[in-house]
């Protein structure tokens, strides 16, 4: 279909070879394969007359200008960490499609300065903690978190010195007041474009989430021997409790609830459930109406462990605020959709992004590309050359709305 | 209140001490501690005149009669093996108890015999299959049994010879033509009686038992990304099957159905469950009812996983049908208790005895005493000093009417 689609697909499958793990796609944050995408993403962008360089956290960061400027610039890119057994798209594609921006600005020779980030952390997997990369550069990095330690007791101060970084110049790596906005391209790691036949988005909002955990506890008895009316069943209630749950959410716009994670004791078919812990994921993109669900669901556990002679506890785990893109940078892009003749679809991103913490810092917009499937962090990951053309074309009509600024 | 009934309670506890556990009653088939008890035992039978030995499977059984005959018998025991961590008087007090009916038949001087049977094995803790001291009495031993293996690799034939019996000799272990009857006494091991406030019961029936798995599999989904519309979630499937089996069960009468297992994949708090395996545990005193109940709760299965479709699949474990205990014999019981003054009880068993096997092979009754609190299999299991004197005289009057018989 398209030479250009083709050979973004192709790359992030080369991409997806430097991996921790042969026949698996594994590239944890600062692992040694990192190197290997950094000194070829390097060679990418110097052949586009970039300015490289891989700053204090480990983000590999690219600058193309059509002339030398001391003028606004505009942050575009993604994450190239993966999770173990990943796909080859999840955070690669963004940069991917940034150098192809990158690409396009140059032979256009538009007016602006483009900073691609290839940023080194973002799915939390080596320190349990997310969006490393990106806070650094948002210039929301606690210098606490360089005491974290991963699975082999290296703390983060130690591995960044492995790599040959210096911690001490994290925060020089700050994005400087030149940086006019940040824009992230990502699959969608759902079904949503896929079930309306669509080829890409522009993000609105990125969820706010809350997660709990919450138990009920009864009593476990034997199943023979104990009647239905002497029962105080844990399962059963949160039996109950999870069909709400799921009435609850479906009957609420933009909401997903889900309990993903369920433990029963003692767990043996000829037991009566004495206790059941169970997780609760809710997330909307209004935080009035995540936390009116939350509180309504906590009350249904209450009330019908109540009825049922038992006791509901819960704890809260998570409560994160949603986050807006910004609305004038969020208008470009349905802008330039619509410019390319592609429907305009807005949508809610219901998973975190580097671009969460970049909104922080700095006008942020999203776009997502379909994923087939709505697979994601899984081996089976794909993406269609169709919709990597379709988000060149947005690109490019973006790409001028920005020049068209600074003109 | 009544020494006898202390006396009885004292000799269960005096038991509980011989275990393979310090600090906790844990006494396997054919265990060291086993020794202990048929030593002491057997010092009791024989201090009632009682004829004593150890048959080929390990069950300690001991004859007393009147005067020497060779008349009809009556079989009276229960099981002296424990599970691990166990209480002190599930199998152990009827054991107990029917010594303390030989002591009343001989200060009565009943003319009837009496053989008192400690079963050697009845909870399968040790090969996993249950009931193997009662199925040699009853003629229904497997000779392909001896080749099960304990967790330590010992066969069944080993450990018997180990223990110093000889497995060649099993079948001589079976209960003669002499044998009229078989009355097994035993803790309830559930909270009906508590709940009604009564001592004793007689047992009309062992309740049928289907055990199944249920497997319900949908598609695992990022618990972010996936409108509520667009899941196929097997949890919120199961959910709603749990309470649809909960509410069955409540609405058909004297049927028992559990859901006590449940196994999520892939359990996470952020992803949406896309298989859930669970157990289901059906009983009955009537096999066409508990068949009735499996068939309609598969079909609400195979019926909800249609509507969100999903797939439901189960496999069939268990199909054990319920075994009547003898009229005659339960009428007997029944008759006793009213004649001592005590509320006429009768109730299904939900669990397993040995009275279950003993009942292919003869006329079989079970008398059954509070459990406080339908605790059992656990170190808080306990028995009331009221139940078990309220059971010495329905004993009594028992031994009566048997004896009657006879003249």
């Amino acid at each position: 279909m398209s030479d250009r689609a083709t050979r973004v697909i192709e790359e992030c499958r080369k991409i997806a070879t430097m991996s921790e793990e042969q026949g698996r796609i594994t590239r944890r944050f600062l692992s040694s394969p990192v190197r290997d995408v950094h000194t070829h993403l390097r060679s990418h962008m110097e052949a586009l007359d970039m300015t490289v360089r891989v700053d204090a956290a480990g983000n590999l960061r690219g600058l193309w200008q059509s002339s030398p400027s001391s003028g606004k610039r505009w942050l575009i890119g993604s994450h190239i960490d993966t999770v173990p057994d990943a796909g080859a798209f999840d955070g690669v594609l963004g940069v991917v499609l940034a150098l192809e921006w990158v690409r396009m600005a140059k032979e256009l020779s538009l007016p602006i300065a483009i900073e691609v980030i290839a940023f080194s952390e973002e799915e939390g997997v080596r320190f349990g903690v997310p969006f490393i990369g990106s806070r650094v550069v948002a210039g929301r990095f606690d210098r606490g978190l360089l005491e974290l330690r991963d699975a082999n007791g290296v703390s983060l101060d130690a591995a960044l010195r492995d790599f040959g970084l210096n911690p001490e110049a994290i925060s020089d790596a700050a994005a400087d007041d030149n940086a006019a906005g940040f824009v992230e391209i990502h699959i969608e790691q759902g079904p949503v474009l896929e079930a309306e036949g669509l080829s890409v988005a522009a993000v609105n909002s990125i969820v706010g989430q809350s997660r709990l955990t919450v138990e009920f506890t009864g009593n476990a008895n034997h199943a023979g021997t104990t009647p239905m009316s002497l029962r105080y069943d844990a399962l059963a209630a949160a039996a109950e409790w999870i069909s709400i749950v799921e009435k609850h959410a479906r009957a609420t716009s933009g909401l997903v609830a889900t309990v993903g994670r369920v433990q029963v004791k003692p767990n043996a078919g000829n037991i009566i459930p004495g206790s059941v812990e169970l997780s609760l994921d809710v997330r909307h993109a209004r935080d009035h109406e995540r936390r009116a669900a939350v509180e309504e669901l906590l009350d249904a556990a209450q009330s019908l462990a109540d009825r049922r002679g038992i006791s509901a506890t819960w704890t809260i785990k998570m409560d994160e605020p949603a986050v807006p893109m910004d609305e004038s940078l969020t208008s470009y892009l349905a802008d330039a959709m619509e410019v390319a003749g592609l429907p305009v679809k807005l949508m809610q991103s219901g998973a975190g992004h580097d671009a969460m913490v970049m909104a922080a810092r700095m006008p942020t917009a999203m776009l997502f590309l379909r994923s087939p499937g709505g697979i994601s962090h899984s081996p089976a990951e794909a993406v269609r050359v169709e919709d990597v053309e379709a988000s060149l074309c947005v690109g490019q009509r973006f790409l001028d709305r920005l020049a068209a600024e600074v003109r």
